[in-house]
């Protein structure tokens, strides 16, 4: 790797820089980057022209994804036959964040992807690139599913994961679908769902993300000075899935109605969250979290008439994710009854776990040694697109070290050297493949 | 009480029926008219017509409080000594709701008022009434506390049961102080505060209200057919008052974070909220409740950093609400060690418990007999602005009959005829103070 190789990539951090001070988020800390939000669309438009400044083609598909394309050059005179992007080679990640989120969960992998690209350019510009096909970086919509409750929605789209009917008629807090949200941002809600074309050219994908966990800082993998690999290729994604559980009870006045006649649907919600942690804690490797929950209507002299509880649930195993979630169900019933409240349960998304591409990990693996000696393979928790489009294409990830082992929270962190060597083991990886 | 007189009271319902579209809330259902919504604002524009298409002087004091005059005539050529308002008789009650209230909450207060207005108007002109003293209609902004947490908000301010200091320093949920939000609409903060002016031209207090739990539909007070009379006079208002829990922990990703890695503030609240249910029930007379919690960032897929628990806590004794809040906190800061967790706990509002004027009640007693017979009087577990100018002025209060004894709530409800007995009972009331 030369030296401008190195500036090159290390114009990652330059490129995250322009962007800090979009969607920062007062109240929670962080930035909060709904899709569709003013933030959201901002960063749209800083890929949008990040991309074209650097030559690229950029679409917008009719799911939503931005795709910016690095044709392959067609030679004067030439008769194209088929298609000149099928079988293309594809990173990308998000620019959506949770509520209160950090900066690099999704921007890492499109700022990386655009300095990788420079990299590649220099590279096939001197000669010492001969790509075989074209190269796209793609932004998904809604990867948090913060707003529309479904996580990647975009790649479900993409690949029918999620069907459009069932997509459209998810609704935000403030009650607007996503077809109506789809239409007011240039959409046609007939036209989305599976898209074979856009499959048919993605050959191969790899995405780049911050790891979210300590599994770059345990023993295992810290030097003596307890510091870890700058990057790690990535094995596997935890299977999850996101409930949602709607107790209902009497809404009332707090001070009128006396403690033997309620029925709160908060002491059944309240009690279930107790459960929920307790079932979760016994199942080895299991997670179980309710982050959000919701009263209605929310009054603080107001007994709720509603409580809704979002549950996340991942495990190893998807039966045993499924026989978790049965047991909070039958929990929340024998609760929710003892209050003399009803609860229901619904299914907003479900992934099961996600082994990624042996050979395609392989040979990310051979790559990223080049850069970072001793890049480990990793396990995550975490779910990406990466994982949802894994079910149609040779799919690959590279996570790059966060020393607070903290993510979806303004404390999420990664170190400006390790970023550049993030984006290098990236630009190696895809020069190898392309 | 005459034919026409039946008829003017009855102009209630139509009065009520002109707002009932206002602030409707689709989600919720029932009405969210916090002070200063467009909702709210539009209902204070219906006030105030219908007040001045009576012929009433309208004001607005320096606390928000919205004054409709009834003044004595003045004899020309009098010469006025002090103030001709002082000791003046005054109804009134707010026009804000909880979110997801009834319509009857507030409301009822005013359009009885004005409907009350009318038949001692006319009494006035038949002279059958011979006023001794000015009459007003108030409207107390902010009686809910929906919007800046602190209930009763105008009625605490004109009698100095709040600082200004403090008032002004609340703030919304969108981070808005009152002191911005008082400025947006008209009002100079520095001249916000106890109010001497105005306290001295309440010689005594009247507030109609609907009756907010099954007080009147105990077997106590009904008939065979199992109906309560249509109104009652208040005896007493229950202790309450307001605190916050904020537990804070540690956010983090759901996916990433092992069960045993996490402190995790949701855990602790919820526990915290199963032990406020036990230790309300266990003490008799009690009321603790928790309508409000707000888990920050508020994220499916991620662990919370911070959960504010609002709790609401009610009992005639105010030593025992006392005891019963150190009880919670006790408990709150020993579930949130067990979680790794902190917790701080913040007094919102307190209000002692308030027995209202003797003598003014024997009289509303008196009056309303001629009404309904068998008019009861009944003590409330719900706060109101009657409540806290109790301890300035002789008050009073007439409630009128909830067949579903259910309050903050859309399925609160009164009946016409109801109401139209509840302000017959007020303008006789009133008639015999005047």
């Amino acid at each position: 790797m030369t030296t401008l190789e190195r500036q090159a990539a290390a114009a990652v951090n330059p490129l995250l820089a322009a962007i800090a001070d979009t969607g920062r988020d007062a109240r929670r800390g962080g930035y909060t980057r709904p899709v569709y939000s003013s933030s959201e669309l901002e960063l749209r438009e800083w890929f949008v022209a990040e991309a074209s400044n650097r030559g690229l083609a950029v679409e917008r598909d009719a799911n939503g994804i931005i795709w910016a394309w690095w044709d392959l050059p067609t030679p004067a005179g030439a008769v194209t036959a088929g298609d000149p992007r099928a079988g293309a080679l594809v990173t990308g990640s998000h620019l959506d964040s949770v509520p209160g989120g950090g900066p690099f969960d999704g921007p890492l992998g499109l700022a990386s992807a655009l300095a990788a690209f420079d990299v590649l350019a220099a590279r096939e510009s001197a000669g010492s690139l001969h790509r075989t096909r074209a190269f796209a970086i793609a932004v998904f919509p809604e990867e948090e599913g913060s707003a529309f409750g479904v996580a990647c929605l975009g790649s479900r789209l993409l690949t029918g994961a999620i069907t459009p009917a069932r997509a459209l008629a998810l609704r935000d807090e403030n009650g607007t679908s996503f077809a109506e949200a789809s239409r007011r941002h240039g959409l046609d809600p007939d036209l989305m769902g599976r898209d074979e074309t856009a499959l048919s050219r993605i050959g191969q994908f790899v995405e780049l993300h911050v790891e979210q966990g300590r599994g770059l800082n345990t023993e295992e993998f810290t030097d003596a000075a307890g510091r870890g690999p700058a990057v790690a290729v990535a094995s596997s994604i935890l299977g999850h899935g996101r409930w949602r559980l709607t107790f209902t009870g009497q809404g009332n006045h707090a001070g009128t109605t006396l403690m033997a006649d309620r029925s709160d649907p908060m002491i059944a919600a309240a009690s279930t969250v107790v459960a929920i942690r307790q079932i979760g804690a016994a199942q080895p490797g299991a997670r179980a979290t309710v982050g959000r929950l919701e009263p209605v209507p929310g009054g603080t002299n107001v007994i709720a008439s509603r409580v809704d509880v979002w549950i996340d649930v991942r495990h190893q195993d998807d039966a045993v994710t499924a026989e978790l979630v049965e047991r909070i169900h039958g929990e929340a019933v024998h609760l929710a009854g003892v209050e003399g409240c009803a609860v229901t349960l619904s299914q907003g998304s479900l992934s099961a776990t996600v082994t990624f591409d042996a050979e395609l990990t392989r040979g990310l693996a051979a790559s990223a040694q080049r850069t970072v000696a001793g890049a480990p393979a990793l396990a995550t928790g975490a779910g990406h697109d990466a994982g949802v489009l894994a079910a149609e294409v040779p799919t690959g990830m590279l996570f790059v070290r966060n020393p607070s082992g903290i993510s979806h929270s303004p404390e999420e962190y990664v170190e400006d050297d390790d970023a550049t060597a993030g984006t290098l083991a990236l630009a190696d990886a895809l020069g190898d493949l392309l």
